[in-house]
């Protein structure tokens, strides 16, 4: 049994006490100032609004305030909340973690810094640590796909865990493993969070053809859909994943596996980046279509705006060219710039003299 | 203008016609002896009764008796028979083809020889070919996302053109080029055929999850779908298709591009093979499920018995460990064994020691 404390109790952050509680360990949900309706339902009858289900009885809901309280002997630390708020919770960890707690965060998403390079939220997360937890504790992180509520569900899920150093992997992962929880785990922790990003924002563009579809008038008079078009800029979307990862320092290949399009896949079932690219597909600009999505967080638009911020810096240091990432480069149009979408097709059709030369990927 | 023939007026065969029209060349379309309502009902109006469209004026329909006169003057034949009919037309086309012909089938699937190794259709095509028109007419294939009534009806489409000879794409592509058919081409046909097959039979597998989820009740009370689980199998069947490639001697990867997961995303959408495993998912035996889809081609289906004869053979020469192809085991004991479903999640993490020591592709 590990005292472990998940801080975040939004659906992602509530969704991993199951399986944790499954293993029997203590395990504490602490909600933000964001949660306080749903710690106090959980006070009150165990129950969580957003999930829609009781949690398991072991679970026990902490207030922010009562953080102190929560951590308490606790040896694992779970960064529950969403890509907003990884400032805050290095902020608020930094007077509580010490060199020997681990780590974890569940948060999706990238910044990119002023100097156009992408950074991923688990070094954001350190860097707002003191120094001597820092050197120490080195935040592992999750990628994959993974529906909350499904996991809440004990739908049978599979997912990847990183971390730099194989130790921490090697201790983490059995904590979390359950016979509908599969963890398979990786040392590239940059190339896992960055897959696990940049599928927001081509799931945003296989979104698009929805919306194409509903401008068009739906299915023709024959029942033909788009499914070929998503198709093809799902397939773009594995590229161009793949492409990045190089360009941030990735070592490996995620393009076959549960990063890339295992992860891109569940989130083109559905949810609000979906939403969103329907939205910008049938016509919305993104100024109306984010009003129509008021209150929800879209990591997707965060993930654009910043690969906008390093396109440019890749391409000036000539490590990018400038007719590749083309699929990127139109979600920047739509969501930076409020241009109308236009399929870029022609454009991937482009790589295929990359490829004869070797740059891409397809030959 | 060129003159190009398409033997096989089924969906895909039909299809194709659609953007050779548009580019203005003289098509003539040749059903075969299964076609025959299909080729009255164009001779009489124009109408293909399976694409539920006119089909353009330029195509000219052939019953398979004016094969001879379909031929007249053609530089370019399209073979549209669907996988149960590829050895009857290399043996129709025997007498027709010359060594100045160029050939090119849409069919997609894959054969297993009496000495366990797969063989491409392409080649299964060829091997019916008189020697001196073997030796120079070498059949292009095409691979990637693409469902026929969506072509048809001008629907952004992204394919891959895989000869062995780069010349042989280099005529070919511009031909079927439009603003709606986009054409990338590849010459590791051995790599694209095997994965336009095994897209079919993993495909299979992604729909076992939406049996599996009726077979459950549907969602549970809190709205849980197994979108998780689906996305699990997707992934594991890109890497599949990965590992397959290698032990059918292709040289270059498509697990991030067009003929992997952009095909295996388009048919996971729908169709037969998804319809198939739906079936399989809620408890039907694959007797019972094959009774219900009587008279549709399951091409699923071949493909797994195939590789039933494929996986026994790599590894008694030791090129494929025993616990490798988890998914693929699972769907031949289903098919060809009559087994129920087991969901082999805990073997897919299996692959995680493998990946660690270099085997796999994950990690």
């Amino acid at each position: 049994m590990t005292k472990i404390t998940i801080i975040g109790s939004g659906l992602m952050g509530s969704a991993i006490a199951f399986p944790l509680a499954d293993n029997g360990h203590d395990v504490r949900l602490v909600g933000t100032h964001l949660d306080r309706a749903i710690i106090s339902s959980c006070k009150e009858r165990q129950f969580h609004p957003k999930l829609r289900r009781e949690l398991p009885a072991v679970v026990r809901p902490f207030y922010i305030e009562e953080l102190s309280q929560a951590m308490e002997g606790t040896e694992v630390v779970v960064g529950g909340v969403n890509s907003h708020g990884v400032h805050w919770l290095g902020q608020t960890l930094a007077a509580h973690l010490r060199p020997e707690h681990l780590l974890i965060s569940i948060t999706k998403g990238m910044e990119a810094g002023a100097d156009g390079e992408v950074r991923i939220l688990p070094d954001v997360l350190a860097a707002e640590l003191p120094a001597n937890v820092r050197t120490c504790v080195s935040p592992a992180a999750v990628g994959g796909p993974c529906i909350a509520g499904e996991l809440a569900g004990r739908r049978q899920t599979c997912v990847v865990f990183g971390a730099r150093e194989r130790a921490t992997l090697d201790r983490l992962a059995p904590l979390f493993r359950t016979a509908y929880y599969h963890v398979w785990t990786t040392t590239d922790l940059v190339g896992l969070e960055i897959s696990a990003a940049l599928k927001n924002a081509f799931a945003l563009g296989v979104g698009l053809v929805s919306g194409l579809l509903e401008a068009a008038g739906g299915p023709d008079s024959a029942g033909a859909y788009m499914h070929n078009t998503a198709a093809g800029i799902f397939a773009q979307g594995c590229t161009e994943i793949e492409r990045v990862l190089t360009l941030a320092g990735s070592k490996t290949s995620f393009a076959s596996g549960l990063p890339g399009p295992g992860d891109l896949y569940v989130t083109s079932m559905g949810g609000r980046t979906v939403r969103l690219g329907k939205l910008l597909g049938a016509g919305y600009t993104f100024d109306q279509a984010s009003q129509k999505l008021a209150g929800e967080t879209l990591e997707s638009v965060d993930i654009v705006r910043a690969m906008a911020h390093a396109i440019p810096h890749w391409q000036a240091e000539n490590r990018l060219g400038p007719r590749e990432l083309p699929l990127l480069r139109m979600l920047i149009e739509v969501i930076v710039e409020g241009k109308p979408i236009r399929l870029p097709m022609q454009d991937f059709a482009w790589q295929e003299a990359a490829q004869a030369e070797g740059v891409g990927s397809l030959t």
